[in-house]
């Protein structure tokens, strides 16, 4: 089991995994973290070796019985689904059991695609199992958000994946959202995010694309070089509320985007992740506008930006629409 | 120049720096962070070089007029001295100018030296460096906050060097800290530093080494593997107000934490800052404690923290603190 502990100072709960605790030869000899690893023995998640992963929790099948895309429990979760919290405290401090989901979404049966190669009808499919699988999270009441995630090339196994998680308390970047969104929507009595939308494509020069759903932009103050986000146009607080049209738009979009990457950078290593309200009634926050946020996993800044929460990219946000704009 | 965009969210400050924007042949071919860097060139911190960098502002030289330690303003500065901040909106935003210093410290003359390798006295050298540089700095009263930061290895350069850092407005992650003191000594008249040495020194389970001024142990929700803090026993809010003694002091426990890195996972890549109390009257908080914080570079998990603010540590704090206590 893993606990969540509370940093006492700034409050932000920290996951604890102990069930393997790694010791200092576990980080020996030291790796660069994102270098490719060669691919060792038999993938888990291609076709074939399905009685590898724990039992799926969804699969979308063709009439042949063969799946296009599956979601498994992770073998190795953050969070675990059974237990209880066990809220305690620790001397001074807080701990619980770090419960929750986290299931992995295997996007293809092809251990050698990626978002830039697939077909938008492929990635909708992804978006589909996405939507599921929160769906039917959001009936246990002990999760207080999802997240999706997307680290590619994937760190453990190159195999298109992404992770499908639902945490017991809410995470401090969505936390932070949160409380800007509702401070502006009591001033202004509208969403931040849509009158975000509203400047970028009156200005234009920050965005990458626009759909008949879909706005995709380099944010004014990007923390990452070519830093973009997706968001929907109309205001949403929930990803998993996404219409069937809505998701076709989006899957044109990520592939048009992610292919915009593949061919400027060179197949950069990339995050992804579903920024969307949390849920149950208690906290969830209509306000909140749903969208998703890509990072590239390139540049060298880490020990100032660890150090201090402050962000330093050398490539402002305009320049970078620019080049994703015109990428053939 | 670079400027300041506020990320309208969050309200968090970015540094966008503009005077040579990064275009993606700047990112190609895509190299792994912190991947050791083959010596190119001749070394502009090696002595006999010293022209090769801005004029510097703070030495320690020895009878025959060698320095030993030496600070010079960083030739590619996040925050430049000159100028206005000229604050202004644009559109919806907020920017201004990143007015600052940022200075580096050459922290011995020896190219191929460590903080595992240097011997304390040195190391108190470089103590003395910084503070006589924060003393200077806190005259100009343009600047709120104060940062000492050391990435090793260096990442342009791998002669042992730190940045000293002046900047004109307080990080998110002290801003967070200082928000958290605050409210603790609000409802206790405590500081919430002072009681965490109180209840670590009792448990002692996390504590790697304790002097006769300064504690140091792994935190209970550390965020990354092996992090440790070490932290002075007695409250203060200043690094910079550091008497000689506990300087002396602090050079000792420093040799011995990095030596005992360098020994358990074999010279391992970290990065180091020290937190200290924003500066001027307006911003100064005599609740806040000082302390430096040390993170490895370690482990695989950067796209899940990205995403979430979220930390998931798979080295419990107290192993950890036992590994480093019995280093040999």
């Amino acid at each position: 089991m893993a606990e969540l502990r509370r940093e006492p100072i700034t409050r932000m709960w920290v996951v604890i995994t102990a069930d393997h605790p790694k010791g200092p030869s576990d980080y020996l000899p030291f790796k660069p973290p994102y270098q490719p690893q060669a691919a060792t023995g038999v993938c888990p998640f291609c076709p074939g070796n399905e009685a590898m992963t724990p039992k799926e929790t969804f699969s979308l099948r063709g009439e042949g019985g063969g799946w296009s895309v599956r979601v498994v429990p992770n073998k190795f979760p953050f969070f675990h689904i059974e237990g209880d919290f066990d809220r305690r405290p620790e001397g001074m401090y807080d701990v619980m059991e770090a419960i929750g989901a986290h299931e992995i979404a295997v996007e293809s049966p092809d251990h050698h695609q990626n978002l830039a190669t697939l077909e938008p009808s492929q990635i909708q499919k992804i978006l589909f199992a996405y939507r599921e699988r929160l769906i039917d999270l959001e009936r246990d009441r002990r999760f207080q958000q999802f997240l999706i995630l997307k680290n590619y090339p994937g760190i453990f196994n190159r195999h298109p994946h992404s992770h499908i998680m639902a945490m017991p308390v809410i995470p401090r970047r969505i936390d932070e959202e949160i409380w800007g969104v509702l401070d502006y929507y009591q001033r202004k009595e509208r969403c931040i995010f849509c009158d975000i939308i509203k400047e970028e494509t009156s200005v234009k020069r920050r965005v990458v694309l626009e759909t008949s759903h879909f706005l995709t932009f380099s944010p004014f103050a990007s923390r990452y070089p070519f830093e973009t986000w997706i968001i929907p146009k109309v205001h949403s607080s929930d990803f998993h509320s996404i219409q069937e049209e809505e998701m076709e738009d989006l899957s044109i979009v990520m592939q048009s985007l992610f292919l915009r990457y593949y061919k400027l950078l060179s197949d950069p290593p990339y995050s992804l992740t579903f920024h969307t309200s949390p849920v149950q009634s208690r906290f969830h926050r209509p306000e909140y506008h749903w969208h998703i946020e890509i990072r590239l996993r390139i540049g060298l800044r880490e020990g100032f930006e660890w150090g201090t929460g402050f962000f330093v990219n050398p490539t402002p946000p305009e320049a970078a629409a620019l080049y994703l704009r015109e990428v053939e």
